[in-house]
Order: C-alpha cells, then sequence, then structure tokens
C-alpha cells in the first residue's frame, strides 16, 4: 500500500482492518474456497467447517440462560464455553464480517480465572456467570477501540477507567467478554457499513442487510457465534438488527438501564433518549441479562439517569389482549411481514387471547419533529467527527450532509435550531405522546380484560431484512424511541416463495412505491421474518412476559 | 381611572386585582386600621380579628393528616372545614397579598356536595377526602385564570379539558379546591412580586420576602390560611418558599409526581426538569400529599412523563447517618442560618445519629451551564410574553434582559446557544452529577452503617427570609435541580436578637459580602430559619422518613 495513494483515513482504516483480521488464529480460519462467494446462506457453514468440535457445536447452540445453568453445575468450564464461541465468532466474521475488535486471549484469560475463582470460593460471581457476551462497538471496553465505525475515533484505546458502565456490570455479573461488533458509521442507519469495515450482510441470505446498528451483534448471534448480545437502541437498533436476523430483542424505555460512558457522537442528546438493551436467541435470554443488570443496583453506581427500580418479578394474568397495528398508513409492510403479523394475531387468537385493532393517528407526527430534536445536532456531530480524518459522508446520508451544507436549514433560523426550537418540538413531541397514551388508556372499554390492552402488535420493520442500501422507513421503530415505549422482537417466520408471492400494490406515497416495487420473494429468499410488540413506559418486566405468552402461543401453532 | 393615562398591561392588571379583591365576603374584610401597615408580624391577627370562630381557629390550626381523619370520622365537615379556610384565607390575604385567584364559593359549593356523597354512600373520596387545597397559580383550574404573574395570560379561563394533571387528581383525591397563591412574573424569581399583584411580604415580618416561587402558597400556609400547598420548583421555589415561612417541604425528583398541563413560559424544557410538590405543616402533611397523588397512579393517565413507581412504604434503620455541607464555599449562609444547621447537627447526634461532613467540588460548575441549558430560552419566552401587553420586565431580571437584548449572548455563536450547544451543556452536567453521585457513593466508607449517607443537611437559603428585592443566590437550591436529587426543608427556629448577632465577616466574592453587609439581626426579626435535607434521585420515601427522623430529633432537643 503506497502511502502517498491514500487519503488519512484509509491509511487508518486499512490498519484497522488488518489488526483485526489477524486477531483471528490461523487454526480458525476457513479454508480457501470453502464458502464460494455467491453462497447466500452461510447458516450452516460453523456447523459443517469442521473448526468446531461437537461438544463446541453443542455449546454454541444451547440458550445463554442454560449455559449459565450448566457452568454453575459444572457442566462445563467458562474456559470450554469461552473457547467454543470464540471460535464460532470467528467463523462468523468470516462470513459475514461482523467484528469490530477482537480480544479472544484476554477473554480465554479471562474464564480461565473465573474458572479457577469458582473451584476455589463455590460461589458463582453474578448471574451471568462465566458466560461469554459480545457488545455492540460502543460499549468501551479497557484495550480496545470504541471507533463506532468512524476513523476519527480508531486507535484511543479504552482506559480501565473510561470503560462504559455497562461493560463493568457485565463483567461483575460474571460475563466473559470476548469481541465488539461493528456498526454502521456513528450508529446512524438501519444498515451496518463504515469505512473502516464495510458491509455486514446477513447470513441467511448474504445479499441482505443484517439490520443496524446493532446488526453486527445480531449476525454473530444467528450465526452462534454469542449467546448474549447487548445493542443500543435510538430509532431501532436493536430491533432491526434482531428482527432481520431472526433474534429476540428488548428495547427498554429510558433510566431502566445505565447508558453512561458510551461512545456516541451525539452525547448529551436527551430529546430522544438512547438505551441498551439484550438480544438473544431466546426470551429466557433477555430476562436474564436485564435480571442480571438490575441485580448490580446501577444507580447505586455511576449513572445519574438510572432509575432505582430493582427488577420487578410480576404474574400476568392468564388471557392478555393485545392492539395490533398491521399498517400505519404510510408504508404498509411487505408480504411477509403482513404474514408474520397475521400468523401471530391467528397465534394469540388459539390461545384464547384477544386481539384489538389499534390506530395511531397522524404517524409521522413526531418524524418532522426530528430536525430540532436531535437531527441537526447529529449532523453537526458527525460532520465535526468526519472532518477530523477527513472521511467522506457514508452513503445513505445524503439528507444529513445536506442539512449540515446548507447554511440554512429547515425549521429554524440562521440554520440551527436554537435551544428555544427545541422546546417547541418538545411541546409538540409531548402533547403527541399524550394522544398515544390516552389512545392506549382508552384500549380498556375494548380488551374485555377489565385492563387496557397488555402489548401492541405490529411490524418491527416493513421488510424482512432489506437490501443492501435498501433501508429508507423507520417510523415503525423510531415512533416508540420518541415516546420512549418498551418493544420487544419476536422472530415469526421466514420468507416464503410461495406465500409471499409480488402483488400488485399502487404505493401512497414515493417511499411505499420504492420499497414494494423492489419486492420480489426470489431477491428476499430465506430472510427471517419478526414482529414487534410494544408495551407501556418503563413496564419491561410485563412486555417480557407477555412476549414469552406470545412466542408460547407461536409455537403452540406451528406445532399443530 | 383614565384610560388613555396607561398602557393595556396596566389596565390588564388593575381589573385583575380589583377582581380578586372583590372575591373577598365584605363580612371577612379587616376592619381599617385593624392592623396597622407597619406592624410586622401578623401572625396573631387570624386569631385576634374576630372573623373566625373558635372553632374555625381550631380547625385552622389542626395538620391535614388529622383534618382528614377528623372528616372521615365525621367529626367535621367538609363543608365546615373549607369555610373556615376561605375565611382565613381571606384574612391572610389582606394581611400579606397572597392569593391570586379565588374561588371561594366553588369550594363551598363542591364542599357540600362531597358531604352529601359522604353521607350517601359512606365512602370516602380519596386519600384527602374532604381537605381544602390551594394552589400555586400555575396550576390550572376550570374556570379560573393562570396568568403566573403575567398580563399576557390574563382573562384566559381555563376550561375543564385545559386543566392541569394535578388539579384533576387533587380533586379526584377528595381534595377541595379553594384558591391559587400568587407568584413571581413567570415564576422566575426567589420572591413574589409581579405586575399584576404586587409584592407578597412575609407574614412573621412584612419587611420580609415570603420567597418565591411559591411564596405566596407559604405565606397562606404560615398564617393558617389553608392545611396544605401545592408548589413548583425547578431552581428552589418550593423550598425557598417553605423555609423563608417556617414550613414543611417536599421537592421530589422528576418523574414522580405528574407536572403535565402546568402554566410555563418555559414549557418543553427539559436540561433541569420542573417538579410539582406539596408544602405543609407537618411531614405528615407531605406524606399524605405524595401518597393521594401516587394512589391515583398518574402515570396511567394523562402524564406520559410519570413514572410507574407507587408510593414505597420503607422501613428505615434506627441509626442513620447525615452528610453536612454548612458552606458551599460560594456564599456562607447568615448567622440564623448557620446556628440552624449547628442545632439540628447537635439535635442529630444527641439522637444517636452519625453526621460527616461532605463536600462539593467546584459549586458553580452547573451555574456556567445554564445559559446553555435554559436561561436562553427563558429570556426568549420571558421577552415574547412580556411583548404581548408591552408589560416591563420585572425588577431582579436584568441579567435575562440583558441577554435577550444583546443579539450577542454569552457562550453562543451568533447569540442563542443551538441543540449542539445544549448537547455540549448537558454532557458536562452529565458528568458533574457523576462526580457528586461517586461522592455520596463514597461516604459508604465514613458512615458507620454500613450504607452511603442517609441524607445531606445543608442550607436551603442563605437567609432565614430574604429582604424585598434581596434575593441574590440561590444555588443551594438550584444545584440539587440541575441533578434532580430529591429535597425537603424544615423549620428549625427563628432569627435571635442575641444569638445571631452582625459579624464582621470579609466576603469572598462581591455577591457574599453584598449578602452579609445588608445583615443584622434587628433587620430580619422574627423570621423563620429552615433547612435543607438532600436525598438520592428518586429516593422521596425515603427521604421524607428521614426527614421525619430528624424533625423528632429537633423536638427532642428543644423538649430537653
Amino acid at each position: 500500500m503506497s502511502d502517498s495513494l491514500f487519503f488519512p483515513w484509509e491509511k487508518i482504516a486499512h490498519a484497522k482492518r488488518v489488526a483485526r483480521d489477524n486477531a483471528i488464529p490461523k487454526e480458525w480460519r476457513l479454508r480457501p474456497g470453502c464458502v464460494p462467494d455467491d453462497q447466500l446462506n452461510v447458516m450452516d457453514v460453523p456447523r459443517e467447517c469442521g473448526i468446531l468440535t461437537e461438544t463446541e457445536l453443542q455449546i454454541t447452540e444451547t440458550d445463554a440462560d442454560v449455559l449459565v445453568e450448566k457452568l454453575v453445575s459444572r457442566e462445563y468450564t467458562s474456559h470450554a464455553i469461552t473457547l467454543a464461541f470464540c471460535k464460532r465468532a470467528a467463523i462468523a466474521h468470516q462470513l459475514v464480517n461482523c467484528l469490530s475488535e477482537i480480544f479472544f486471549d484476554q477473554a480465554l484469560g479471562a474464564a480461565q480465572e473465573l474458572d479457577a475463582e469458582y473451584e476455589a470460593s463455590n460461589l458463582p460471581r453474578g448471574l451471568l456467570h462465566g458466560l461469554p457476551v459480545s457488545l455492540k462497538d460502543c460499549f468501551k471496553v479497557e484495550g480496545t477501540d470504541a471507533t463506532i465505525g468512524c476513523t476519527a475515533y480508531a486507535n484511543q484505546v479504552t482506559t480501565i477507567a473510561e470503560e462504559t458502565e455497562i461493560t463493568k456490570i457485565m463483567r461483575e455479573s460474571g460475563a466473559i467478554l470476548f469481541c465488539k461488533t461493528n456498526v454502521p458509521t456513528a450508529m446512524m442507519a438501519g444498515e451496518t457499513y463504515n469505512a473502516i469495515y464495510g458491509y455486514t450482510t446477513n447470513p441467511y441470505n448474504r445479499d441482505l442487510s443484517s439490520g443496524g446498528s446493532s446488526g453486527d451483534e445480531s449476525a454473530l448471534l444467528a450465526l452462534g457465534g454469542s449467546p448474549m448480545g447487548v445493542g443500543t437502541d435510538v430509532g431501532g437498533s436493536i430491533r432491526i438488527s434482531a428482527s432481520f436476523c431472526g433474534l429476540y430483542s428488548l428495547k427498554p424505555s429510558s433510566g431502566r438501564f445505565p447508558t453512561s460512558g458510551l461512545r456516541d457522537v451525539m452525547e448529551g442528546q436527551k430529546a430522544v433518549p438512547n438505551t441498551v438493551g439484550p438480544i438473544s436467541r431466546s426470551i429466557a435470554g433477555l430476562e436474564l441479562w436485564s435480571k442480571a443488570v438490575l441485580e448490580m443496583k446501577p444507580w447505586m453506581k455511576a449513572d445519574p439517569d438510572c432509575f432505582p427500580i430493582p427488577y420487578r418479578d410480576i404474574e400476568i394474568p392468564d388471557k392478555l389482549c393485545f392492539g395490533f397495528l398491521p399498517d400505519d398508513g404510510v408504508v404498509k409492510p411487505l408480504p411477509p411481514v403482513a404474514r408474520a403479523l397475521e400468523i401471530t394475531k391467528k397465534a394469540l387468537e388459539a390461545a384464547g387471547h384477544t386481539v384489538i385493532e389499534f390506530k395511531i393517528n397522524d404517524p409521522l407526527y413526531t418524524e418532522n419533529l426530528k430536525f430540532a430534536l436531535y437531527r441537526s445536532g447529529a449532523a453537526d456531530a458527525l460532520h465535526n467527527v468526519l472532518a477530523r480524518t477527513g472521511e467522506r459522508w457514508p452513503r445513505g446520508m445524503e439528507m444529513l450532509q445536506e442539512m449540515i451544507e446548507s447554511k440554512e436549514a429547515p425549521g429554524s433560523v440562521g440554520g440551527r435550531p436554537t435551544v428555544s426550537d427545541l422546546w417547541r418540538a418538545q411541546v409538540k413531541s409531548t402533547e403527541y405522546a399524550k394522544q398515544i397514551l390516552q389512545s392506549w388508556v382508552a384500549t380498556k372499554t375494548r380488551t374485555n380484560t377489565g385492563r387496557e390492552m397488555d402489548a401492541l402488535l405490529t411490524p418491527c420493520t416493513v421488510w424482512p431484512a432489506c437490501q443492501k442500501y435498501g433501508f429508507i422507513y423507520d417510523n415503525y421503530t423510531s415512533l416508540w424511541n420518541v415516546l420512549d415505549y418498551c418493544a420487544s422482537t419476536i422472530p415469526v417466520t421466514s420468507v416464503s416463495q410461495d406465500e409471499d408471492a409480488k402483488c400488485d400494490y399502487e404505493g401512497r406515497n414515493a417511499t411505499e412505491t420504492k420499497i414494494w416495487n423492489d419486492f420480489s420473494p426470489a431477491a428476499f429468499r430465506g430472510a427471517p421474518v419478526g414482529v414487534q410488540l410494544v408495551g407501556r413506559r418503563w413496564n419491561e418486566e410485563h412486555l417480557l412476559k407477555v412476549t414469552g405468552v406470545c412466542d408460547d402461543a407461536l409455537k403452540t401453532l406451528s406445532n399443530a
């Protein structure tokens, strides 16, 4: 690589890529040609490539909560489990390009220490005793970078004092941190690609996206490369990624879990609060993570914005009522998603639950407030970060780039919204939140349970998993960020060549028309299809239980 | 009044004053000359003026919680109690000019209805069954204005749909709303005066202030004109007023009690969140109000920002540890306040509790962030409100006026902080909050209780009650708004001519020098002296219990 031919940011990116790839031991590398470049579905490769032993395959296909039981009962050592996941993560990475920071050696060392400690003390370290946990790149971990896909943040190795609060809590709970996963530039997209590491694909179909901005976390988990992942969600990042990769996830309301110490170009932004949550292959995994974090009483530690609410063990009634919002009136979900919603509705009804219609007025109302709420600040912040190394604006962020480069941005005087402009937007946003709350409360008269609806069943995104650079609509997730409701995702089915036929549908607007035009079942072959459940603000424990009921109903239906 | 001689705002103000004063029945008016204008202490006038019966005097000198018991046990009717408080409120108003909106007739009608309902149903309406409650002017009540001292808001009578959430909750809990109390212009001062109603004085010494911005609520309660008052606090408003008038009060952390529907020129401001809380003559009154509001599950209603945390009945250990911060290093409290702090410390130690030093680094750190956090927006908002009727800027708000009139305000480019400027300030503010939290947590090693300190004992303000237009330092209260900790006030003593002698003290800065120069025990004769207890964020129930322990210790000491 001749230095003179490249921009500074390119040199940084190249060095980061080389260092990352060198961190994969030779014996865990796939044989050249073992997986053809044009092989779309790579889900079976970890099982077939011969790198993992039978036991390691078994370990890496076991759910997180069961793994912890087996660790505590000494069926497995943490070292054995960690080794298995390191191997499988290495394979996953070679298939879909999902890791940003690799620290397998430190993880194996930490696992050995934990095993020795357990041997001596006979006391598990915490609820995640010995469990490998992967983290989205924005979580700062000692000894590694947290670039969030920006070359400006490369080579700023995190010190122990700088670690993210969740990083510390994971470790205190007994988790073994072993890798971090890639994100879109500054985490500002629904797909994962950036100037350092390029594009992460979907392991079910490598022509498709794994989602974003926690997309590589999901790709890794889908391939069995991690039993538990931690992401962040300020517009849909956890849910989009989980849904695209056939996983369960929880986006909590703000304040339930600490967000302190994250790398974030929008640091200080509070209008639409960032949240931290788990991605897992089971609902038990989501519950386990939530309990583990809250058991550490994060409000007693370093996050002044974390609520003093412990994990609430609650009972829910036998018969539930779900609101149903299959179409927001702006972009109707594509046939596979519409089908997944109908399957879920049918499953719930078959299990004796009620499903009622729920409508939302003016679904894009808060979308139009986002310039003042955070987009102007985001554009400024990203501009500054990119400028440090001369990095170009990433594809798909033209809107933000235009915003920053025109000195007269919309909705403000003199180019940038002032604090007073923000207040006006916040008044409107709160007014809208009141309306939604009142609609939610008003369902009580229609549920036949004596209560308001227990959750809202709605698309997570309009796609099963979107095509590369095709993510152009996020209001099904981002609305619930502005409103700060909690939400979960459930995998329901996968794209069917028979049942999800392309149909003639005339879009109600350019975005919808484009999305529907671009659809064909062949193009989305094999993609997982998920749905979203939305719960009351700060009601995570209830939502997780309700998500479990929904999942059980789906499993009963599919076994029937 | 010749129309042509006056500005529009003056005509509005005059009409509001006349209407308000006419709402006081003739038979409740004090005889001319009954209280000389130069009589400073008017605390005994309600008892001596002959307008209340012996029973009414007894009623109005009974604590709120006991009144509710007597209402439920039918010892008194709500009508009798409401009548007594209406009379006494009328007298209080004539003494210190404390009411903004008077609706005694409606209150007496509502009380009669409630009595009839109770007679028929035998079910108390709620935890405040039949209790008269007064509200700060910013709480919108059907059929009345909510001017918050601004002529621009006059003659905009609240409809039932526009009522503040707390107004509705008070009524649903059984409270009888009977009057609203005056505030400083837009509630932006530590003393109560505005262009509509003028200045509210302190009933213990009418040369002094009753505090602000919930100042008239406190003056009313001190004179026995209301058994329970509700205020708001975004910089000290509840606490300053309560402390100046010898009362108990609670400023909660944000989100515990609904703030939805308040009149507020800073609507949409979230960086330093507004809070709603009670003022009372007893701690039991504060607890009663808190329980009554939370029993109504406000998070299930119309406030999307209210947390789903019910009132937590907690036990506290026998031996507590209090942090002690008697001087923030910027303005040392005046001798009466310093003495009150020492008395409290002594009382706590005598009762077997521990008191340890607690220090705060850089106490004005957040003060310097306030321009971006909210002051620029506040200045803009007030400018717009005043401009509507041509009202002048109130005295003491020169800083805000200068800010808005210079087009190059400090700390920003082009005059006004942008959303990005706010983010930078919020990053700093959160960083500071972390430091304070860590200092708080670190007390665990010094408390000898195995826990961190239970509360921080510190001045509420540097004055007993300040002189007119003398309120120039609020960091002892406003710091805890920026950090969003909960805080309470306790009355401790009153100014002593012997013990609180003027002493030579050279101020460390101009503000401190001015405050100490202006002090003499004679000028502050009779003024109550309170202290503040600060509790962990969102830990109101614990703080109230701890405040009770502190109050008991003070009573034991004073009886010893």
